[in-house]
């Protein structure tokens, strides 16, 4: 039973990721799944079967015009992001969006523009900031627990699934770059990143990235789809504790090392450094399904009109970081600010 | 029993690591632990007394003077590399010189140019390539079985120790750089790297580095003193195969995964991506330490005048792109060449 | 499309297990759904709805009376599958009951005769001799890669799910039992069994079962609910080699090593015994579903008249081990005997 | 520099073992190496060579009737205890043994005795009840954090070394039950064994071993020679916590698991099982040697006259369970009696 109430969501897009979506959508309590729409009738008519309470179409036109649709999740190729995400404010709706946000820095910014002007919640689907273990360290940072973060190490790596439009930074890359937004709650100011083709003429199948954030973390990225085994490891290093991330293990996914490095005032103005080894913790995670709770928290900043965790400006974020990747890419690694002037920078929350 | 022609060996420095060497100087057989020496007599006592046979001194000199003394293992500060070396080939000696082989690629050049001129043995204390899973590796590129390399990555990284007198490239650095030089049979011809002084003023305790090779190569690696725990983990990623490689496995240090991606034609000129998966073996390894490997191989070069697998040639090398790293951190990762001119790269073997 | 020479097939049961069931019979091609049913209207509602093709109903005797059904897949609960197996044969169906066949080893071989009289097929779902890695190690035994097996050891642990109406012996115990008599093909003559009710007066949550085969075979198997992490790991251990099957391991699920003890005549009538230590490897596994395998293989044993694998003399001898376990169990371990007379052990295949 | 109240110790033995013995004895301060031992010259040679402060001798009877020897540590075979260690308390000596104490209860017990009449310390060398993770578990246990204990687990496999004297039960077992001991404070009521000889004619070199406690913990022990990888692993399964203690895990030897099953009243006197799942705990633990801790504790015991950790009373006991084991294993598996009579049972501490 949906109260009155409810919030009206269509879902677009019924390729690989899709179903996930419209199953989460259709669970989250105050949803009400109205619509699923995909272009190609052959991946809607399952997904229809399985919904007969939702209406189905192979035309997004029909959603927009449905001024009953409050709410849009769109899950189509990237390339066609600007395009959908545009009509669909324009149209009054709100909108989540698979991520990245869109191509370029001009779309994106754009399109972050025209949800404030339209007064419509416009959320980008970075999953992994709603996981239990990348919200479980950000509590841990915010705790003070990890104490100043020094560094940040990430590998992202498995063999395939090699996208056709984009490369493996535009297609992995915004995982690790929205955890990073999230967790170190800055954005780089400068990225160098090396990257190679190998089996495509076009696009990266293997991509290195450097970071370097205001506060002076340093973060390096590992990003591939050429691996011998599937990794996916994060290890944060702090002053006070280090975390190792691991999200393929089935249990203690975080590791937090009471581990560290104290300097002391030894004779003469030199300094003594001591090493300090502790307890190992890995803190219980709830399990609920990251896409759930992605749902469900678009779905109360629609109600609200608070601003998501993965907010209009956190999508423009990282398309720019990804754009300045992808220039250092041309240059052989020459790094790249991040923001081309200074004002910019400052403008960073 | 030492036979007539034994060769002569002296070794020269107690500390850390020295122990270990003298073990296997005087464990090869063919050679003669004549002399052991260190400028600290506290460090000198209990090895002296371990090794009665061998003569004592706190002066090298000693051991440069005395013509009975055929060759000479030198476990001693970096900083103290140019000039000891450097007398000792005067001296007509045989020297194997822990890495790096110096400071600068000037004074790496000199030793390699006094070697050639004194047609004396001169040998860089690359111990990681005489251990039994980076040869069996070898074995396994050389016949052919990785394919073409695509790429590396390696993590060499732990909690601590700080090391006085270099910075984490300096220390862990030579060991990738030696693994790849042997492993690739060429020299970068490029490096960018990034690097951050945590806990101390002015020498790196983590760095990133990656380099380009001749052949299209690409290498990543990762260096830290300030790991939450210890790793020593490299991949190969080949057309044919691919290879893990973990240092610390008790057992299985060497994964052939029988993995990769094929490029077949599809119609109208596409190509289409299918994926391979087979067996995955853990070949089995001698376990013979790589130490005593490398002293025996020391021997044998002294005896038939071969060039060792670890030359001056690769001990310049591994210094040259160690010093166009150094450039790189200096100017925040702008992309460093390692040869001057086009010349220098042609020469590489 | 469904063939007219289809097999229509019902599916008894929407509990726990059920759904998964109902959704690879629909997959197997040559089998057609045609009902579903569970007493419980509650769970058989979401199961209609998804198979809107299969008539449903909560009257099994529906099935029973309908002569267009073939066969029948039972997942009920153990206390009846006797009743039900029975009925279902009685009608002239082909049955796959879940395990174990019975509670009784009379009751089980009442239902392998009546199979026999009826000449239906009748399959019990030791789903585990369906899976690949199983399968896998039993083609490595059949060629004669692993020599004489000397011993099995198995260890099925976790943290729950309790059973209500079965002790882990029999909840879990027949998954071990299954996978051994399906490598070893022999039934254990003699079995002695220690457990515990920590959390239930009645029903044992831990349990540890010894049992000796015909051959001299040795096998130890490991069941508990009360246990800190999931362990799902057999070690077989042959004269040639030595196999370790974890089947939560994601990718290499089985290690092949190549390891053994050699014993070699001595002087003087002694022996001397060397160690042997070569590759491992990880055989390639395919990944299709064994409950798949399981439903494929139940319709080309109906269609083609041959034996299951899990055959009715399957079931009624994993039965028979059970029984005898229990009555270990109540005597403080004292071993018994599986077949109470030796011509019984003749007869055994 | 050795005070002058040094307690002057005898090491007799210098096989396998011995010299690790030897090198703590030397290292704990307040014993005086005073003599090293061998029957076999070429074996003491060496060791006398690095302990030129040690008196050497091939015959222990200058030990005996040296009555400026305090003590002795005994690293003999098994089959030599008896009589070395009788000899030694006769002659007014205190004694560390090897385990087992002896290979009979009678003997162990005549032994017993003797150091209690002759007020001599007699300690036997169960190592691991020194180890830093078996005391911290012991910790854990006694602080209450487990909670009631339901059944311990443990495995004690690896490929090799057999032993010439003793079978796998007798020379591996004594590790666990003296584990078991010094954690659970108790002796086993019961026993059963399964074992066999695959290598050997006599000697069995894989047994599996089910001892009860008199509080209703069950225990099961499995050991082998024959196994294809080495496995040190222990579940402790409590009411509270699990504790799981691998001690071939290089760092994170002990994990705590705060998990469990609570029982809560149901409606009609029904029982509802909930699961808990918490944080996982790896203790830091102390790095001293297990032998350095076990030599300084059989010096304070000397000195302060205090029972050792590991008493006569606890030899006699676990020699007391190897009988049984070993009469169970005569028996195919028929438990047997720990103490023949009831009496026996209720002196138990």
């Amino acid at each position: 039973m949906k109260a009155a109430t409810s919030v009206r969501v269509a879902a677009v897009g019924c390729g690989y990721w899709g179903p996930n979506v419209i199953r989460n959508l259709d669970a989250v309590p105050g949803f009400e799944l109205c619509c699923v729409c995909d272009v190609d009738p052959q991946r809607l008519r399952p997904v229809a079967a399985r919904y007969p309470a939702a209406r189905s179409t192979t035309d997004i036109e029909d959603i927009y015009n449905d001024s009953a649709v409050d709410a849009i999740y769109l899950s189509t190729p990237v390339s066609t992001h600007y395009a959908l995400v545009r009509r669909a404010l324009e149209s009054g709706k709100h909108v989540l969006v698979e991520k990245p946000l869109a191509t370029t820095v001009d779309e994106a910014e754009d399109l972050a523009r025209l949800a404030a002007v339209n007064k419509r919640t416009l959320m980008v689907g970075h999953t992994f900031v709603f996981s239990p273990p990348v919200r479980k360290i950000k509590e841990l940072i915010d705790a003070g627990l990890i104490g100043p973060i020094y560094y940040v190490e990430t590998t992202r790596v498995n063999l395939g699934l090699f996208q056709k439009d984009v490369s493996v930074l535009w297609d992995l890359g915004p995982h690790d770059l929205s955890i990073l937004n999230y967790w170190l709650d800055e954005v780089p100011v400068q990225v160098s990143s090396r990257g190679r083709s190998f089996h495509d003429e076009a696009l990266e199948d293997v991509a290195f990235m450097t970071l370097e954030f205001p506060s002076g973390i340093l973060a390096q990225v590992q990003l591939s789809w050429l691996a011998p085994s599937k990794l996916r490891r994060t290890s944060i290093v702090g002053r006070q504790r280090m975390v190792v991330y691991d999200d393929l293990e089935p249990v203690e996914k975080i590791k937090v090392y009471d581990r560290g490095i104290d300097r002391q005032p030894a004779s003469f103005g030199e300094f003594q450094l001591t090493y300090r080894s502790g307890d190992i913790l890995s803190p219980h995670l709830d399990t609920t399904e990251p896409l759930f709770t992605e749902c469900a928290h678009f779905l109360e900043c629609i109600q609200s009109g608070r601003e998501p965790d993965t907010s209009p400006r956190t999508g423009v974020d990282i398309v720019r970081v990804l754009q300045a990747a992808e220039r250092s890419l041309r240059f052989d690694g020459a790094p790249q600010l991040v923001y081309d002037d200074v004002a910019a920078i400052e403008r960073t929350p």
